[in-house]
């Protein structure tokens, strides 16, 4: 299983780990998890039976969910990966959405799994572009493009 | 309580109103859920306690999903309008995405009820744009733009 395989999510520290996108620790989230693949990222989901928009299709806001969460990880992985360290081995980054765009190239089939692919487009301070794809079955159905920001170091972290 | 008042959404065809965002029938969705207020429309939606990003800040995907939901509702309501008919007394029409635009002006606090309003940029044809605010306790944290699509009269009803 390609999916027990570390994500940059899993390294995420414990009190930014909570988002409902992607947060290992949010009961009710979706546990979106994203790694490296060369010089890509992908991340692969499972749609629930309930996350329809017109019968038969995925609901367009968990596409922009995937692609944002799985852009903010990959802008995480890329940061720490320009810095010279690896996932496990340095505190990873934590960055959140300064603007998404995604086109919804045609409708997205219910039941495969989907796979979300982003590639890094600029590495600028605190912002990262990623842009990215999601595909079922193997044809690309949306598009994406998110600005993701670094938080300061020690954001969220308990006062005192 | 205004949100008893009726919304685009109640007037979806059955077969049409299962969206996971904004479908009545959905028993797992967010029923999201739109009206006119004037000339602009209005959205009120309470986020839980589980739809959380960096603690204490609510979910980007969840922000995208009411600003897409709120805006199909919208192009829906607009287009109707732009034929002369009123909801409940025509056909409503049944718009999808295609594309989704989200700036993320701040973090969007987690626990007030977040108010969605949009405005209609431009019809023609088959599409309408829609531009909208997020805010909560009155500040504007998200701005959207989504150009919605009307879909073909029949789609997604029953063959035969």
């Amino acid at each position: 299983m390609t999916t027990s395989m570390p994500a940059f999510q899993d390294f995420y520290a414990e009190e930014l780990a909570q988002c409902y996108g992607c947060g290992r620790l949010n009961q009710d989230g979706l546990h979106i998890r994203s790694r490296w693949e060369g010089d890509e990222t992908i991340c692969e989901f499972q749609p629930r039976s309930y996350h329809t928009a017109i019968p038969g299709f995925v609901y367009g806001g968990l596409i922009a969910s995937l692609i944002d969460c799985h852009s903010t990880g990959t802008a995480a992985g890329a940061a720490l990966r320009h810095r010279g360290g690896q996932p496990g081995e340095a505190p990873m980054p934590r960055f959140v959405t300064g603007s998404l765009h995604v086109e919804f190239l045609r409708p997205t089939p219910l039941g495969p799994r989907l796979e979300i692919r982003g590639k890094v487009k600029e590495i600028k301070g605190r912002k990262v572009v990623v842009t990215s794809t999601l595909s079922a079955d193997g044809v690309v159905c949306a598009r994406g493009e998110v600005v993701a920001v670094e938080i300061p170091e020690g954001f969220g972290a308990p006062a005192g």
